[in-house]
């Protein structure tokens, strides 16, 4: 029934004005909601539904079980809570690094030299339970690391990658500045020797061109990683809540959209992998993974957003998930090069002409 | 220039692990993104592109330039803070008790009379600077407040709506449980007399067809509402950040989703403003109002989807308030009845034939 | 049940092979599909649902209805049969000339001096039933007879616009060549005194700009136009027609569509309104005209394709008629100025910016 | 420049009205357009990007090139014009004998026992040429064979299969009726013994279960055509063709586009693929045929509207290929199961529940 509550409210000074003041105790969600799939039981896969398993070899199936364990276990219980606090759960560092990960395709210097596709799916099942953690091993691994292990010099690669695989230390890597974003070529910060001393210049880094062949990596690993990200979508919609006596997984509207989010994830499950195919036989373009990028991510965007308003009213509460999965979408769909920057690399190598620049012809006065 | 940062982290256990760990100083917005349009600046009107104003009178307009100050001055420089810190600014309530916008087009007991389309403007004014004070008036005056003009006896009037109307008491209404959402015609809540006093039962509630009269009125609402809730986006695209050497606003790509946007929102305003005519002619259906929800609210969805992206990595941060208008819609989206139900409404409307609920033969097994 | 037939066939050489070699008749619609709506009965309107007709006054209700009668009672029984063949109609010409609507909203020289919304009202209608019928008289009045009144001399004025209005003499217009499309004001074409006599010469054009006058206007027709065009859609869908025991507008997932078919026409209605409200106050802008062709033909392109795949196998037959208003509207998309540069015009119009033109910094070898 | 020719038109009585009436010449689209791509020179494999070849082996790779060479020496030249004559070029049909390829997977009886993969490729070459023809042989083969294949006795088998792979004889394959299309497993006809003889009844089609094991195989077939079938768009966009003074293939919005194709294209084949790859190794289910088709064929209508509006005036123009594609990706969209009911069976496996038919209570009185 629909009810009308009123409260008495005195004043509204400035001062001590406070939730409080209503008068209303504040929502314990697991009270008021108990059908409610709790946050910290992550959702079990049920979205691999064309058996990308097939697809792998038996190491990297022990490798994507052994991350989605530590995952399940030990990030899962609390991302929600850090999430909703804005904060990085620093102590789960340590589980990471025994993954061991870091580092990726590479071999040697404390480096687990995994496959591509080995790699991607191990960063898939970080990216599974919490986009904050995969985006922090991307950062770490397929971006400092990969970066100094192909432009560094044999003396740094010894310096920092040991301590960097293992995550006794932790890498940071910029490629930004207020004025450039997309246009990542033109940042016009210079090093100075008053400031960075020689040694910790990387000598293979001599033009943007280097740069760019870490970024095609790191876009291969967002590619595989984004269907994941959004994989648990599927099985968050709960087939025990019912509304009109059916449960939601029973209504037409909502199967038509399951299945659309189903045939995405399916989709973009095997554009990350063929990319990690083609880097692997050496016929990779950075066309090849800035298509994968864009691509995977919008469908990406697409999918989490059916998967929000499937849950409805559930769909905008912190514990079922989906709200995080569908804010956590939006940095990913714009780093390691915007939808749009990605597309313009793509379609330069596929037409020849670079569209990044438009004309401008002066600014003519408005109509 | 790409570089790399390293930093030395000595532990991660788990106790005295926190963000000062990884000795880099809190970032400082401000500081980093000087270009960046305070929140607290909030733009001014820029998508009036068709000229809504001269479908309106001058009284209405007047009251339209009143809230709009209001909100510009009291709520603009703040709400983002709010909405980071999840708190809502209650100590505003005596300035937006200050417009005489509670009550709606009620007339008498303290409330203002407006005209519908005057009361939905004040709401979208509301909209356009926060999204939690429109819903904050919406729910006291067009859901609790219309509930008891339309539905309780004279007494209950006289008690309840002079003060809500000045905000002196602020009213709550609820229309869900946990195990019933969208399906609000069963909600299994049985009002006791060991309970809820004779004198506090509403004498003109009889069936669920007298709360549909009242959502019907507060979709009206929603609907010319979520047009302004958008409406700041457009502006929000930064003419003066460059990339590639030209404004955002200058490229090709940027220009086609400035002008979607532009074109949804002119569409929104005019369905919004074509349901208060229906209204007030007295040939509102409440199909009427169902399309106008889901309509709008899909294409609001849409369109701050696309502001969002056309702020790339700014879009993500609550500073360019894109962002918090991204998450805020999502809520709206789904709450007066989500898409989907409304769509049932409507499409019961127009088909004759209910389709809310499926033919629900027993769960099959799976293959 | 499915069968299988199997048709003996000798030989398929060049010379003999026809349809009938394979043994079947041809096939009969009217007896293989009795419950088919005859394409010569056209549906009446049905999807009016915010009640367009309170925005008109009498003699704009008026002209409506008769341009109505005349188009339901003379093109309907026979457009499917022409557009199969091909071919146009002339024999109607002499009904569509006793509407007395060509010329518009020019008043003496034997036009006919209506309101704009008055104009577009009749536009509409002739969409209603045939887009072919409609763009005839687009191009004939709202274009040839528009660009030789507002740009042409007394003398031509006289000379042309009467016979014209009677459509004893019939206009056509053209404003492409080979290698100019989208880019109008490049066409090459010289008008030589050889070939052209001084008199012929409209004295009032003299840039593109001139030109640009006559199409804003036609771009409002364009755009009011479309959504009469895909109309008949919404009533398309049998509401007789079962599967599964249910009519189609039972079910969930037809509903859906439904409604967001009639939410976009009552938008497009509003905005092609609003256009012409714009024009008759002399606000309207060129910006204003592009965005509502623009964004009508998109939202109708998005209906007619909802309405197609609404009718399943029976939306790919001629009988009935949406897969001619699917395939219709696509010139409706590209002409009076592609989605693509109408975006430009308006996008010019808000950022100040042209970004027609990209810039070509030569071709870059592929990679 | 716009000029305005003018026609005298006496009289259109309905007797001698004719297209010559009005005094121009039939439009000779040769000499008015020479810069178009002929239809007869269909443009070389332009998107396979990611290529799809490494995942065939050299006998899947020499039956596409086969079928590749046929139809672009063989169909290419003539496919246009027979769409526009609505005929089908049955000539043709010994030059697709000669492919060998009717009987697909199956062996014995003259079949060729080609791989999954094989087949499904050999009927994509087919769809990237003509969409017609790609649908004979689909019928043909993957229908109607396999329906005798999979159902018939062995004398039934040894009647008719070789003679269908050879096409000396034309099978042709009926599920429907007027009143049920999607609901398939209703149809009424009933055969009877006065008319069927028992020898020319399957043994092994007992219930509507078989048919679907029938679908199942189709389903992929499609799921791999659809993307061939629009192959061609991609390479249909003129890179000579200038506006502007640039190739339309230097614009940005154009590369969006030509990349957001290339995605889909790319997406289209993996999931074509893999589906192949899951009946190979026995682990197909109905589920994933369905998914495939309806993802693949949703897709692909995206993709063709995209290359549609591209060619912008060209694109609806028969000699530029797109319109056909566009149109004729329609019947795709909708035959072998429309988009929903192909939905619905992929959602009633992965949820339990069947959601075809709607809760039927009674139709409501409107409004």
């Amino acid at each position: 029934m629909a009810t009308t509550a009123t409260t008495q409210n005195q004043g509204y000074d400035t001062q001590d004005c406070a939730k409080s003041n209503v008068g209303l105790p504040a929502l314990e969600i697991s009270a008021a909601f108990p059908q409610a799939t709790p946050a910290t039981l992550f959702p079990p896969i049920a979205s691999d539904y064309y058996q990308f398993d097939d697809l792998l070899n038996s190491e990297e199936r022990s490798l994507r079980k052994r991350v989605r364990e530590v995952m399940e276990k030990e990030v899962a219980p609390i991302m929600a809570e850090y999430w909703e606090k804005a904060e990085f759960p620093f102590h789960v560092i340590p589980k990471l690094a025994a993954l061991n990960v870091a580092g990726g395709t590479m071999k040697g210097y404390g480096c687990p030299g995994l496959s591509i596709i080995g790699s991607a799916v191990a960063m898939a099942e970080l990216a599974r339970v919490d986009a904050s953690c995969s985006t922090f091993v991307l950062v770490h691994s397929s971006l400092a690391m990969l970066t100094i292990g192909l432009c560094g010099s044999d003396v740094q690669k010894e310096k920092y990658l040991p301590s960097l695989a293992r995550f006794d230390t932790v890498a940071c890597w910029a490629l930004t500045e207020p004025d450039y974003g997309s246009d990542a070529s033109s940042l016009s910060t210079t090093a100075t020797k008053v400031f960075v001393p020689e040694e910790d210049r990387l000598p293979g880094v001599n033009s943007f061109q280097d740069t760019n062949k870490v970024l095609a990596v790191s876009r291969v690993m967002v590619a595989l990683a984004t269907n994941r990200h959004i994989n648990g979508c599927v099985r968050h919609v709960p087939q025990e809540r019912k509304q009109f006596g059916a449960p939601l997984a029973a209504f037409q509207i909502n199967q038509e959209k399951l299945v659309r989010m189903l045939g995405n994830i399916q989709a973009m499950l095997l554009v990350g992998w063929r990319l990690c195919k083609l880097y692997e036989s050496g016929k990779m373009t950075p066309g090849h993974a800035s298509l994968g990028k864009a691509w995977n991510s919008s469908k990406a965007r697409e999918t989490v957003s059916l998967g929000r308003e499937l849950l409805g009213g559930n769909g905008i509460l912190a514990d079922f998930l989906v709200a995080k999965a569908f804010c956590d979408l939006e940095p990913i769909y714009s780093y390691e090069g915007t939808y749009e920057i990605n597309s313009m690399v793509t379609g330069r190598e596929i037409t020849g002409f670079a569209s990044f620049k438009p004309a401008l012809l002066g600014k003519v006065s408005r109509l």
